[in-house]
């Protein structure tokens, strides 16, 4: 085993032996003692030497080299958290080259280009590793309250030989002797499969757009998370989602709490979701002076509505309600001729999910396919309508958009292992 | 909302008025009375009226239409469950087509071609659709297990430039001017990601061969439980399975009883794993005069030694280790010159699961890739070996396979919502 104890799990009391292993973030040589500065996932522990050997060995050391330390404890207000390790044996277990293609005390700024370059090196700064450990929490939380309300997990195939939203943002892929393509989302499998008789559906993976723009809100593939679910109305989904909003901000403030600290965050895990339509919002937006879309928020307009609703409802969640038909998908079910049982959840400013109700009846689902210019032969699906299909509703959380906002970060590339934009595909 | 109780919730209680929802499973009219069979996610409740309206509409209901219910429960041993319910109001929320394009009762037998192009439909059989109901909750035990045990989820992009395995079956994708490929398995990022310091991490999703072949054990795309860890010996590897694989057991046995009824199955939590090398297992294969291959184990091979777990040490699962370094792929540290740190794990005469013991030296690294006959210059990812990588390992699972296993189905294409293979890209 490479260590007994993390470094948070080490007892404070002198003279017990402990085994820890980690980087070597710093080493500091005063003559005839040398001190160790070693990291590990949660944190830094101070090694201090007074064997010559072993301070030959330390001094030795290349930053961030793998080595394990067996050692005692020895009680030392002035040390890191209040205790040091004396070293009995060090085993080097790899070696680092020098130098480091980044600095990772985060005194010098790197491009995002360069910090993407090399992402798992730049994660070793603790700030940054724990963009991933929160999301990693997030998704946790996520599947807890899915199975907690009955969700089934299925697994929606990627590869389609057919549209999805019926855009044209796809990329194909050469399938043997035929095209495919990787799906924009799994939106027509999660409620294919309610006819089965399964109510409740999630699905957590990448979905694709071959959109050519770069802007810090977008990637080619990006994490999603997607329930669909049999209900009537629009008020049942929200519950859903704003259910879904306060378990996973409750977790993340148990889990992640250093996390949130490190970035200044204070997380309000939301009671309520202030509701407000799209026609309702307009007219706020008109009031305060802010240009408006009479079919879709504009960036502006989000930030502006958020505003709102933060000092307003005290609450950075809001959702907009009842989207005109004309910008939204074709399967969602309509609200009279122009409006539809839609939603979108704002978050600080931007847009974080968008779900509603869908059209469940095969006749007015062919119909709003039409009504978009789009053929109902190409959504091969639709069979599966006839045989009994529930009325239902979903909606959809881009995962790293949401880590992106909880933390406050510019650029959704930050909060994404490896993006994946028109210009990148490493590392 | 669509009900207020699922069939299994209803009180046994005279005269309690309930709201169920699900689709009609067969009608009989007998006259004044006529009964009706409804069926939710969990199982039939029995709807009998004698009102002449409500007879007139249940008789023209067509088998598979969506209907709730609202009525009151009448005891009756001689109902299914020992309840029927008078209907006050019935509500047709969707009607199906006739006739259903196959036989759900299960009497008669479909084609597993016609089953999968009517997969949602096929799955209104309670038996059908079991599998994917045990199939989501072997991954939420997955996920309890690796949080429970430190892990970091990850979405390591499926979307890449390189090779993983050095293999050639990989999907090309159009990716705006470039050529990309789809991910033959998270491998080379799982491993990557430790050099950050994050030192367990696992990964849901799928993976792609472009292996032009049909079998009943093989697919095009399928999803993978990826793990790696920090870690020096084997052993540790093994005992993260092992507990793995109680874990799930077990709660496949709380969550899943009725299911594993349904197939007949008895599911026992492995506590230990028998262990065998491969030289052990060829030498056993040979004293019951099965023919071996120096290299790798035979399909042939992987049932006898199967057989030879349960019959020798009562379990159907057994770790295969240290296989020859011809046969295992580059990243697999070595023991000796020809062996490496490896295993397969086995379930019921099936290879569920292979890992092992990684290369983390860098040039040890390089020299395994040249020993394999690729090119060190093709494998990007080798610069983070360079800072610091700790020793380490891990294995992945193919989940449908693990589900085709439990159940003892005879495709993988049955414990797969959305099967892909050579001819099939559609549902």
């Amino acid at each position: 085993m490479i260590r007994s104890h993390y470094s948070y799990q080490i007892p404070k009391k002198d003279g017990v032996i402990v085994k820890v292993a980690g980087f070597v973030e710093t080493v500091r040589d005063i003559g005839k003692i040398t001190f160790l500065i070693l990291r590990d996932r949660y944190g830094t522990i101070q090694v201090t030497s007074k064997d010559e050997n072993l301070c030959d060995k330390i001094r030795k050391l290349s930053n961030e080299s793998f080595i394990s330390v067996e050692g005692r404890v020895s009680l030392n207000k002035e040390a890191r958290n209040g205790f040091e390790i004396f070293p009995i044996n060090i085993e080097v277990l790899n070696e680092a080259a020098k130098p480091l293609p980044l600095d990772i005390s985060g005194k010098i700024e790197s491009t995002l280009e360069k910090r993407i370059d090399w992402r798992f090196v730049d994660m070793k700064n603790l700030k940054n590793m724990g963009i991933f450990i929160l999301q990693s929490e997030i998704v946790r939380a996520f599947t807890e309250f899915m199975h907690e309300n009955n969700f089934v997990r299925i697994f929606a195939s990627r590869l389609t030989d057919a549209a999805t939203e019926g855009g044209a943002d796809y990329f194909s892929v050469n399938y043997f002797d035929k095209k495919a393509y990787l799906a924009q989302s799994p939106q027509l499998y999660k409620e294919a499969i309610l006819v089965s008789g399964i109510d409740r559906v999630y699905d957590i993976g990448f979905v694709y757009r071959a959109e050519p723009h770069h802007t810090p809100r977008h990637l080619c593939e990006y994490a999603s998370f997607d329930i669909e679910m049999v209900c009537e109305d629009l008020e049942e989904i929200l519950e859903m989602c704003e259910g879904l909003m306060n378990y996973t901000f409750k977790k993340l403030n148990e889990r992640c709490e250093n996390i949130l600290k490190l970035y200044n965050v204070e997380l309000k895990a939301p009671k309520k979701i202030p509701r407000i339509t799209f026609e309702e919002a307009n007219k706020i937006l008109l009031e305060l002076g802010v240009k408006i879309d009479k079919n879709d928020l504009t960036p502006e307009g989000e930030k502006k509505i958020c505003e709102y609703s933060k000092d307003n409802f005290d609450s950075s969640l809001v959702f907009i309600t009842e989207f005109p038909f004309t910008k939204k998908p074709f399967y969602l079910m309509r609200k009279g001729e122009n409006l539809t049982y839609s939603f979108d959840m704002l978050f600080n400013g931007l847009e974080l999910s968008s779900g509603g109700i869908r059209e469940h009846r095969y006749e007015e689902r062919v119909k709003n396919i039409l009504a978009k210019g789009l053929k109902p032969e190409d959504y091969d699906h639709l069979r599966f309508w006839k045989y009994g299909m529930p009325p239902h509703g979903g909606f959809a959380i881009g995962i790293e958009r949401l880590t992106m906002q909880i933390l406050g970060l510019k650029n959704v590339r930050e909060a994404t292992l490896l993006p994946r934009d028109p210009d990148r595909l490493n590392p």
